[in-house]
């Protein structure tokens, strides 16, 4: 078996190939470095530097490399930006898939995990999200995540390709240092940025139907993600076609952002700093929690990192790569 | 002003290119031919053959006509058919329409009517479907013109295109006896076909919960169908930006699969011919009518002929195409 990771080189894919290679699987790594960084795939794994909408590059790989399994996470993911650029987000998250599923259709390549997310659900107006809470995504980065289900399962079905679809919750943390998210899109870094420039950490609207007014998300840590990912591909390997296999991947427990911002400012060493509130960011929804037990029933996994392993690496990982503070 | 209608050289584009011919606009033809047929586009309509995933032509076609609205019907659009094979349906009707799309904002083509589909509904639970209603496509197809929706609205948002979104319920019936449905993949002429071959028409399964037991549609008259979209390209041309104008296209009555072959049993004098009731298909929904009510609001456009017309004029129609019986 010879595993691709498409995004390998982005902050969640290589923590995939990390756990993979532990698990003692081969891995080839393919990633057009637009927002990857070369330096995160490992010496010895061979890394493709190009996109899945480029077809004949995708042949070649999996014919050189034996591709048997494809892990496919290379992906647009900002919301804001999928907003203002919508079709960038349908070309290469929408068509970019389309081009592997044919490439692996083609190829007889039988297997592939593709990582959705809970951007899928929209607005859900239920305490835990179970996999069948209806989908009505709110922007375009969700819609290519709920097209890219329909078209994994659709193709896995006339195509005999055994498919999982992981819906990624609030993902944090790192498995090492070097690993860490380096972008400042998602809360945990976004707040290490504000207190290392000496400003207050930013609450966008504490006036929502929550216990504290500001909004409830499920997050987990990066290597318990990773690991599902493993247990999702040997589900893939056993014996049997697998359809329609979708999971999400949370902790089962929501986190307030102000309990997050406390947390971050205790164990980052700022304690005493208060954060503004500002307006509500448009889209936000109140309260996003994962029911997290079907992944539980059909893989046996269960995240074993709670939020303070989170920020304790990822704080750890951000002073890493910010070495002059 | 001049008008590019994709796929109008298929059964309802070439209805569309009929319509707003007599509306006084000016209008040009792409179709790929792949089903559509050069007979049916007028020869003073400049016929352009390729498809909408050619960018060059698209950037051409744009150019050489001055095309400053399009009429998007171009599209795969057999359920079955995009079970088998939905990476097929997914390149033309998702890729297809984002290569129009990005054409569309680099070329500054300001307004698009798309061809959506009832199929967005799925399996609807309620007696009128309104434009509100969940969609939750069921098949390949139907996925593909929800998609076809998304992007419309964002990339319309994000490029200041003005677009409407037409959800067609069933369609039937012609204009001229030359412009007939050619295809057997209707009800009509898939009566039609039986009948004139002495067979018996079928009913896949009468044990549906409604009055007669047979599933209920809302047809509509192709004439009264190829005028909504002149009203709706009229609405677009009007002042200031359209966003998000999604229509059912419907009669909002319902008519049973019985009701509709008993019609045209009599109609073409077949009376006495008996139907045969075969198992359910997969995915027939009990029940699908409009809610048709919005677009007489929006547009002030409302059905003008019944069933009986469609059946009459798609009778002569099909003898037309069929003279020898």
């Amino acid at each position: 078996m010879s595993y691709l990771i498409t995004g390998g080189a982005g902050y969640i894919g290589a923590h995939v190939v990390r756990a993979l290679r532990q698990a003692g699987e081969t891995v080839v790594v393919l990633d057009d470095l637009t927002t990857g960084v070369a330096a995160r795939v490992p010496e010895d794994v061979p890394l493709v530097v190009g996109s899945t909408l480029n077809r004949a590059l995708l042949d070649t790989t999996f014919a050189e490399h034996g591709i048997t399994d494809v892990i496919h996470l290379a992906a647009k993911k900002q919301v804001g930006e999928s907003v203002e650029m919508p079709l960038l987000y349908y070309r290469e998250n929408v068509h970019g898939l389309q081009t592997l599923l044919e490439a692996m259709a083609a190829g007889g390549v039988g297997r592939l995990v593709f990582s959705s997310s809970a951007a899928v659900y929209g607005m859900p107006d239920v305490d835990l999200v179970t996999e069948d809470t209806p989908c009505t995504p709110i922007n375009p980065y969700g819609e290519t995540k709920l097209v890219g289900e329909w078209m994994v399962r659709a193709a896995g079905r006339a195509h005999g390709i055994s498919t999982a679809c992981l819906r990624y919750f609030n993902v944090a943390g790192t498995a090492t240092p070097e690993l860490a998210d380096t972008g400042v899109f998602n809360i945990v870094p976004m707040v290490f940025e504000r207190l290392t420039a000496g400003a207050a950490p930013r609450i966008f609207g504490d006036d929502y139907d929550t216990p504290d007014g500001t909004c409830i998300r499920d997050y987990i840590h990066v290597a318990d993600l990773a690991e599902a990912h493993v247990a999702a591909a040997r589900k893939l390997a056993g014996p049997g076609p697998v359809r329609d296999l979708t999971l999400n991947i949370g902790r089962g427990e929501g986190v307030s952002v102000r309990e997050m911002i406390d947390l971050i400012t205790g164990i980052t060493g700022h304690q005493g700093v208060t954060a503004e509130v500002t307006p509500r960011r448009a889209g936000d929804p109140a309260r996003v929690v994962a029911a997290a037990d079907r992944i539980t029933d059909e893989l046996g996994w269960k995240a074993r990192h709670d939020v303070r392993d989170m920020i304790t690496s990822a704080w750890a990982g951000w002073q890493h790569h910010h070495p002059q503070g």
